[in-house]
């Protein structure tokens, strides 16, 4: 199986997969879009994926898959080694809740057509924008703060010492908080395992300034 | 095992899980909070959840699960029969993007807490509101009717035709689209398809009309 990945390289999904592929070993081309210029929202890229969002995977038997998530569950299942989540039950429920955290509290909330939404439909300039983004990470790190220090499965990463979907989140998170500035000085747990992350080359091979369309 | 089930009956997170536990055949008891009081932000509550949003599924070995599409996951993994995934990777893919279309992309954007930020933050009225809710609803299950009606892998539900983890968030976000009174009529396929859930044992007394705590 080859893989192309559509995707934007400040895009914090596109992000994960990125370093879900890289985790996995897995190649891929990079085709990238550029979602201001409504490069996701032609004919051609909504007959891929119907939401106009990035990541997309397409494979080379002609599948295209969407969601980061969703995809990242299923290099999972097929390419098992090195695994993304942990082998029991408790532990796999443990790091899906540390990633749906952010996946589902912080970053719907902060992606670029949400903010575009809030300058059109309530007049917000970049300083409220800000202060928006801002808000909905410090709500769900200081909870993900509290869950990670609290816990004794969390080691060097947030279910122990190997990267899990929980990382793959969380190191995505950092980068998109960057957008705004954001410094992880509140949050010490998630800035040490953040840290780890970045020299492990999968996820610093994934980091935004590394791809072929930064600008 | 035991569950005792900390929620609220109109939450959709909430009406998720209870799908999930009814249709595994799972009996719990029913704890509910008023969120609007701020009964899940007291130092008990938190201690459970640290995120202080509901569900929390409590269990009698001292375990508290949070987050609920990973509670559900687990809820598969650990109680099979009857499956809420396909066991095939493709379809578990294709069941997973379709949930989290709505997991991630709507619920997130029109939970009460964003709400009240937006009127907190921007001095929304209810009209500007629903304006957003509805337009996140919309622009979602456009995409949704799309990649439903277009597959023939949708069934009677959205993958085949026995519920899955799709059609769960599916039914619970039909629900919570009733709170600014949005009608179905742009979605044939979402709307078939609710209506065969609601005839479901299951689901039916999962909705929120049907909670003790419903006013």
């Amino acid at each position: 199986m080859t893989y192309r990945l559509h995707n934007f390289f400040r895009s914090s999904t596109s992000t994960r997969l990125r370093a879900a592929l890289n985790h996995k070993g897995l190649a891929y081309d990079y085709v990238p879009y550029v979602l201001r210029d409504g490069e996701t929202r032609t004919p051609d890229y909504l007959a891929m994926n119907p939401q106009g969002l990035v990541p997309t995977l397409e494979r080379d038997d002609g599948a295209f898959m969407m969601q980061s998530l969703a995809i990242i569950e299923w290099l999972d299942e097929t390419h098992p080694e090195p695994p993304l989540l942990p082998a029991d039950p408790d532990g796999r429920a443990r790091v899906r809740a540390l990633a749906y955290m952010i996946a589902c509290e912080i970053h719907p909330l902060n992606n670029l057509r949400v903010l575009f939404r809030l300058r059109d439909q309530f007049g917000a300039d970049e300083e409220a924008q800000k202060d928006w983004f801002t808000h909905w990470v410090t709500t769900t790190f200081d909870a993900l703060e509290t869950a990670l220090a609290s816990s004794d499965r969390t080691g060097t990463c947030c279910h122990g010492d190997t990267p899990t979907l929980a990382d793959i989140c969380l190191y995505a998170q950092v980068w998109n908080n960057r957008r705004f500035g954001i410094a992880l000085d509140s949050w010490p747990t998630i800035a040490r395992i953040y840290a780890g992350l970045d020299k492990l080359p999968a996820f610093a091979a994934a980091a935004p300034p590394e791809q072929p369309d930064a600008g």
